[in-house]
């Protein structure tokens, strides 16, 4: 098996791989998203990986781009009705299996996908393989929040619909980690989602979940903030949430779903008389703010951790500025070194997890004095 | 044991039972919000529950609203921190026991409380007692959505944290009775809270009440959608969200902390220039519009099922106007005679389901011909 601590690019300029289809909107959105971001980042070299004869002028079509971009030809195209069982016995020569087998040969650092989630988390944990020391690994996205950071972390919404306290714990250390390398805090607060805040409340694991993160905080420099509520999750109490992939899914597609019922019943309201549609006009730019500070385009990307290798999975509906935000959390997290301070910080915890959950003050103190903590 | 087809009240006025203390906002403001609500109908008389020196110049302060109100003497509060264990020991001199009581003794007919959750759920299933063939009642709420009424229920929302397949069925039937009388939905589309539509995902307890809810359609005269996700809840798939008591709360206090951060955003755009400030002097009446469709004052109270009665709580931080609507619910429940419908129609669930959950079509065309669907 590859040690985690091994899987580093050589020098040489940062590698991304993109897979070109499974996008709502077809890969001509794909392309575009990519090449708006490429244009800021013309250091950066992308696998784009798809049926070459298709992606071929589509790629010619943006100024600069070709120089960038080596297509990886695919014929097969994962589609999101497709099983993800049936995907792994039948889709080798995917554009999808081919982005993630480049991280795994370790010719790009992070795998970008709008394809189907299912079978992207399944080909990601066969083909990558599971960390040592992780047993489930998670989907974590970014969410806006009143913390001056402006989002927070929830993880896991959706990679497994059970969790149990070990894996809870693997969240709060991958969930700190994310936070630290996407969001710039030092010290990321934990917060364990539960249905009150009182210690005594909320299922059997969650209870040995709250002793094990609480135990394992200084090792994995975090702070412990103990349970928190659904109200939390946009609120400004902790920058990570903790849950298993059932609950974090609902709360996800709930919060989603409130955010575009509020923006509908907006646009009624503004539209609603002569003298509403004049105050929109005035109040564009007010309504413009607002949308961006809620703009999932503006955030898009679920990252899943826990694997040998980062894959982003961007929302399959995304357009090009979704689609170029997606490639940007891929650099900012590829430059970081974030896949490898990862895999290190989990073999701590799981090393500190043998030895009966007793943080490790050296471990601890060595990551504040480099400054440059997971 | 009282059989529940027994618990009507005598003929005579509408009599609902109110919890006077436990508000964040005191006594003044139920007081307040009550005698809203009694302007309107001047028929209805309330049991009003706590320290009589405190409520009687409250009441008297309203007028007309003394006729119509009987006060209760009862000196101890239930406060928000109280463990509801503790107050079912030694809570018998609460006004919230008081309240329950009064609904137990077919004095009222409906009991409305803003006091704390878990003391009341407790209080409410030891002395009214769980209806034959419920296991866990259910706490169930109306949610702003896309459907033409404007609400969807949801439930359990917390008041237990575990539901197996057969309390789901029993959700089910209770949600599309409250949907029926609520919302005035002659057959309301129910829909299973999941992490995907698809039949092969989710838990195995979820998997089972599928069957089970598909297999009671008929009987519950209600049409089964199937499995829904997250977005569905504010959305127009369905007209009832059934889910455990874990998931309902997240749900629920994730889909509030969106609307409530997105209203602060929504303020501080239109605060944010001088420009903004006039386009929000112009734009006031379609913001007041956006404010009335997802205000929760509007639809304030979550309702036990599965009781020997039936209890409204408020939101703790409700003002008059929310608790006005509370007492608005609870009177278009008791005046539909919502209780023995529901106990009715999950009596006939569990039948139903002790004949191995095969419909009964003689039942169900029964009540269609009265047109009183419960």
């Amino acid at each position: 098996m590859t040690s985690a601590m091994d899987n580093r690019q050589a020098h040489g300029p940062l590698v991304l791989s993109i897979d070109a289809m499974g996008s709502d909107r077809g890969p001509a959105t794909i392309v575009a998203g990519l090449s708006a971001f490429a244009r800021k980042h013309r250091d950066v070299r992308f696998l784009l990986h798809g049926p070459e004869a298709e992606l071929r002028p589509l790629v010619d079509k943006h100024k600069g781009l070709p120089a960038q971009v080596e297509i990886r030809d695919a014929s097969g195209v994962v589609s999101m009705e497709d099983k993800p069982s049936h995907v792994m016995r039948n889709g080798q020569d995917t554009s999808m299996w081919s982005t993630v087998d480049a991280v795994r040969n370790r010719e790009a650092t992070v795998a970008v996908s709008c394809g189907n989630t299912g079978a992207l988390m399944l080909l990601s944990m066969v083909r990558l393989r599971k960390l040592p020391g992780v047993n489930r690994p998670a989907i974590a996205v970014l969410w806006p929040s009143r913390n001056p950071q402006g989002y927070n972390v929830m993880l896991d919404v959706g990679a497994d619909i059970r969790a149990d306290a070990d894996d809870l714990l693997k969240y709060a250390m991958m969930g700190a980690s994310y936070a630290r390398n996407g969001l710039n805090l030092e010290r990321p607060r934990i917060g364990l989602l539960n249905v009150g805040t009182e210690e005594h409340k909320g299922r059997a694991e969650l209870k040995a979940a709250h002793e094990l993160i609480a135990a394992n905080a200084e090792a994995g420099s975090f702070d412990y903030v103990g349970f928190v509520e659904g109200g939390d999750i946009p609120g400004k109490r902790c920058d990570v949430i903790v849950t298993d992939g059932f609950t974090g899914n609902i709360a996800l597609k709930t919060g989603e779903g409130t955010a575009s019922l509020i923006n509908s019943l907006l646009r009624e309201a503004f539209t609603y008389s002569p003298l509403s549609r004049l105050a929109a006009l005035l109040a564009l730019s007010s309504l413009k703010r607002l949308q961006a500070r809620v703009d999932p385009r503006r955030k898009n990307g679920g990252v899943f951790l826990g694997l040998n290798g980062t894959v982003v999975k961007s929302h399959g509906a995304a357009d090009a500025t979704g689609v170029a935000a997606a490639v940007e959390l891929a650099y900012d997290l590829a430059q970081s070194g974030f896949g490898d301070r990862l895999a290190a910080r989990v073999a701590s915890a799981a090393a500190s997890a043998d030895t009966e959950a007793t943080a490790d003050p050296a471990e601890a103190t060595d990551t504040k004095k480099n400054g440059t903590g997971i």
